[in-house]
């Protein structure tokens, strides 16, 4: 497949089919921008009504041009498009960008056309990128098959877009600044090659060092997760997704007509995945430009060098928000820097030389800080004064931190002072940011990557003690129905390990205290009905019955209760089961994400549950570790984990969430899953599912 | 003191003691920026040893300045500032700018030395801005005291900075963005004016539509509060405080030399005063510009009108996540933007015009939807395409949002195709953001601005029920130590209407049972020790003893206990009290911060305290209306108000919190002051302090 996207981005010629002589419209624009930045191939215009366009000659039919062809770009109306990639077929063209749109982004008439198109284009084996895009930019092979004004310089950032505007505008913002690309490329509707695709290209491209996206919606999850889990392993993927918001969701479906995913599935496939998602359409920019200019930070421990005090707090307050650390200098890195300083300069971290600081002298506390302490990450900081020339400064940044395998950031707190020194430190891979409280988020994003790439292959877990042919005949023979209680999903999560609380059904009060009997004192019941999801609701449990006599009437006062509470319920009987010692109740569930599956969660259980919403996510297939750190995440795990004095049975936590896992990834029918509460006990005593339920698609 | 400040301002003529002739020196830059503006006062600059300065007849001493100086400005070493002052009293100067460092933020040496130039300035009734600073910019008179390059345009922003260095990177930003200032003020050292004397000073300066402040620290955090509580009534404070994390704060002290005070305290007292707290530098100066061009939004219902689906995405994220709401289009509205739009054009809202929309479609549907829609925000968002040219887009935004009366923010994706509408538009009185994701914290502050200055005056409480004669004398004949457990704490609270739980001191076993008898079982007991606070911790309580012989086997019980724990502690006896029906555990009380004092607390209580942080903040004293919000901020508030089925006395919390926050008013004195937990009923019945203790300073 990657032999096939290559003619996208290196074709031995193109032809732009539905090109223009009129220089007002977009096609013109096309040829001009394929002409004009170095591209060395073959360039041929179709238009039956032109001889020549721009000094290229011009063809009637992509039959007519001489030459093989590999790469079509088509700018012509939808209806006539599919006529014309049966001509591309015939030539034996290998790829097409079709820029125009009037496809599915246009609802049902329009999705029937793409349909069309993808049905011609299937025929002859032909990719296509788009319908509706804004064509792609090889900065290194200079074929630029777009028409955004400007170019931006080489550089190592692959940039895919699920919109073509951000395209255009992240193009609008660069070419200015030497911040340098490899690729741009625009997806349109993804009607053949998708956001995934690219990935796995880039991943490839030995001119991109990071793959920078922009995403609305990920239609096949499951596939970007394992591509992304592999690339992120060998080169950093960082990602914007839109729509995160309801509000952001509305905009982003009215626009591309695909339903987004909950934001929650998204950033926890993300976070799995290595990805590195940032809040903003800067932050993606930055971080992205970091990641290609620097090295990754060999540790957390930070340096400000500033000539003044306020950007360096903001800095500050930026880095701690972001796990960040100013690292201690020790008395004799301070005295040093002290003898090359101002004498009134601070010589603690942040080091303060003070408003009339010169090149020189930022020079030499760069040079003592490297050669005195460990800090992986040197953070110079300028605010522009009368008598020191930001330039110099930035001359002197960079001779200090060339091969220092220091991550270095450089902060000019300014701009119609600083724009030729960002242009100097951005040609010599020093990222310049405007402000100061930029700089975390940007180091953060690194910090989290090497983490990942750093951490050792996890084996995801597949459950060893499920007895899956017994759970499947069991699952199967389940009645046609969708939603199912306690009675019910107890014996499916037990076939894997998970430990129910003790319990029978019964049927008739003499049943339960025969049940209550076997068991043993104190019991609680429960009632057994479909209709009755919510039991503690309905009035449905009785807690801590201590005798026989207790227990007929609790038995009685249920079933009153109930039936005044639901009376439409149809009551199949009742649950004893045995009353749980003193525990930590936690929730253990299962979602199913329409685009990435399994979405695991685990977090504080019981009746605050919707107050606190202390929730952690996963995409199943997990690993052991994976599961141990969604489960720290919470306060809930903060409170196993001793926070109260009494440290409980997290490995039964770990297993119970394993085997709920394995469930959902065994039976893709289940809609949710869940055990609420949980309730574990002390270290070494396991724990119980008190009550569980569950839906079926 | 206003007439005072109005000589740093607007001074008749003004002397620069210090001037040089050499223009590599900073004071050469202040004496051409004096009067390269148009500044119209005499200028006069000081030095021995020139005749005079660029054109500018030259004194020896400020003595032989023919004419009156009503300011001064001083750019000379630390040492002999002291004895200039003595001549600028003399002379009759009534304010002085101290340029030069050399003071407090030198450490204990300067600390002396601005102490002898605070005593040589009260004497002569001199009002002073610095030590330590870069001087003010009056934008309209043109005066301009600093070495900052470049003057920003006239416009509404009064910006007041702890930073010099802030100034010029704020200068350095807007200069050629055409982001209107009326003064820009450097504050240095505040050892005279400080960040409250000049937002109380712009209150009333005509010029000044919206305050911007950078604050590293509030030292006299009780007026700032008053004055701006006040001037917000009349108009916008925007601020951003440098130094929130524990690093950022570090950074702070070691530049300003000044003990930041928890960010906790500093946010709430933002949020109390109506002023906007921002999180970014960017921040600051986006949402100060909206506040100065715009009018307040009239609802939080917004219209987006874009050219691309991508940036209207970020957009409806960045509003979502701020509060806002995007406005519902009528079905009559949709199809009258239909009619004028491309027939593939989206009209929900964002109304998506398609990447060719012209100026004539956005002036086109912007006026549909003002005449068919109240929605108070417009929101025009624009990326830069091939054949749409973005000065024609901003003209059309132009005439169609003036005298609108609808709050309008552009944002334009882009940096080199925009600089042209970005100019034209500020002109006009329109903030262009050139990234989406910024809009949403701008609208939010704006509509948290709104909510303040549209609330009625509210009346602070006066506790009416306290017994204020009985709590002196309780409370000045308490023993002579630091910290006091519930046996001293319960009757402080009880002389102002907190009810406690019934409970009865005893000093033996049988004086225990006494108590329980005359009380009713169930009860509780609880150790009284001086040295221990946490009586759970130290197994110092007991709970639902049912009758006189469990209550004889907990006794011993607890006391095996506490003696184990802390075999150290001096037990004084034991509190038996009714063992209390259910009820939510909450958590109220008081921390006295050094700048702003009295810090109320109110929370989930019980043991989930630490693990949740369900903590909401107000400064005493505090109206109902306050004590209302601050337990609705909170899960806890949430739970007391029914989220769980029961609803609670949040009444009877109401009270508590007030009766708190007078003693607190009451008895400076106190450190720390804390109920919990307080146990809530359901409605109507009540709550009580089922355990309190207090720490004095």
């Amino acid at each position: 497949m990657q032999d096939n996207l290559s003619s996208f981005f290196e074709p031995q010629s193109v032809a732009l089919i539905g090109a223009s002589s009129n220089p007002s419209k977009l096609s013109y624009g096309i040829l001009k921008n394929i002409s004009q930045y170095g591209y060395r191939g073959g360039i041929y215009p179709i238009n039956p009504k032109s001889n020549e366009i721009l000094g290229f000659p011009c063809y009637s039919s992509i039959l007519d041009v001489p030459e093989e062809v590999d790469l079509t770009v088509i700018i012509l109306p939808a209806e006539i498009i599919p006529q014309v990639i049966d001509d591309c077929g015939k030539k034996g063209v290998k790829a097409c960008i079709v820029i125009s749109g009037g496809f599915k982004e246009l609802g049902e008439d329009g999705k029937q056309r793409e349909k069309e198109l993808e049905i011609s284009t299937r025929k002859y084996g032909i990719r296509i990128i788009g319908p509706n895009c804004v064509g792609n930019i090889n900065v290194y092979s200079g074929l630029n098959t777009t028409f955004i004004k400007g170019m931006p310089v080489k550089g190592g950032i692959g940039f895919v877009s699920q919109s073509g505007a951000v395209c255009g505008g992240v193009v609008d913002h660069v070419v200015q600044e030497g911040i340098g690309f490899s690729h741009l490329i625009s997806l349109g509707n993804e009607m053949d090659v998708n956001e995934t695709d690219m990935i796995s290209y880039l991943a490839d491209d030995e001119n991109t060092h990071v793959i920078a996206c922009y995403v609305e919606s990920i239609r096949d999850g499951a596939r970007f997760m394992e591509v992304a889990k592999h690339v992120s392993k060998k080169k950093p993927i960082v990602l914007l997704k839109a729509g995160k918001s309801e509000l952001g969701a509305k905009a982003v479906s009215s626009h591309t007509g695909s339903l987004a995913g909950s934001h929650t599935a998204y950033s926890t496939a993300f976070k799995q995945a290595g990805v590195i998602e940032v809040s903003s359409l800067r932050a993606l920019l930055q971080t992205s430009m970091a990641l290609d200019m620097q090295p990754l930070p060999q540790n957390k421990q930070a340096v400000i060098f500033t000539n003044a005090g306020g950007p360096a707090a903001l800095l500050s307050d930026s880095l701690d928000e972001h796990g960040l650390k100013l690292a201690n200098l020790n008395e004799k890195t301070q005295q040093m820097l002290k003898a090359k300083l101002n004498p009134a300069a601070q010589t603690m971290n942040p080091v303060d030389m003070l408003g009339g600081a010169t090149q020189g002298e930022y020079a030499q506390a760069m040079r003592v800080v490297k050669e005195n302490n460990d800090a992986g990450i040197l953070l110079p900081v300028l605010v522009p004064q009368a008598l020191v020339d930001p330039v110099a400064v930035a001359r002197a940044i960079i001779s200090e931190t060339q091969n220092s395998q220091r991550t270095t950031i450089a902060c000019m707190v300014g701009k119609q002072s600083t724009q030729e020194a960002k242009l100097l430190l951005h040609q010599q891979h020093i990222p310049l940011l405007d402000y100061p409280e930029d700089v975390g988020e940007v180091l953060g994003g690194m910090l989290r990557y090497k983490a990942y790439h750093d951490a050792p292959a996890e084996t995801l877990e597949i459950s060893r003690i499920a007895q899956k042919e017994e759970a499947r005949s069991y699952f199967h023979g389940l009645a046609d129905q969708k939603q199912f209680g306690e009675a019910e999903t107890r014996p499916l999560l037990e076939l894997y390990g998970v430990k129910n609380v003790e319990g029978k059904r019964a049927d008739s009060l003499a049943e339960a205290q025969q049940a209550a009997k076997e068991l043993g004192y104190p019991v609680v019941i429960k009632v057994i009905s479909d209709e009755i999801l919510h039991k503690s609701d309905a009035g449905g449990i009785r807690l801590d019955i201590k005798d026989e006599r207790s227990l007929a009437d609790a038995y009685q006062d249920m079933l009153t209760d109930v039936r005044s509470h639901a009376p439409e319920a149809v009551i199949k009987g009742v649950l004893v089961e045995k009353m749980q010692k003193q525990g930590e109740e936690v929730i253990v569930g299962m979602k199913w994400d329409a685009n990435f599956g399994a979405l695991l969660m685990f977090g504080m259980g019981g009746i605050y549950v919707e107050a606190f919403k202390d929730v952690s996510f996963r995409i199943a297939p997990v690993s052991e570790v994976d599961v141990r750190n969604m489960i720290a995440e919470t306060a809930a795990g903060k409170i196993l984990n001793g926070l109260r004095g009494i440290r409980y049975d997290i490995d039964a936590v770990v297993q119970t969430i394993l085997a709920l896992s394995q469930v959902c990834l065994d039976f893709p029918e289940i809609q949710e899953l869940e055990i609420n509460p949980l309730k574990v006990f002390s270290k070494g005593d396991g724990a119980a599912a008190l009550d569980s339920r569950m839906i079926i698609k």
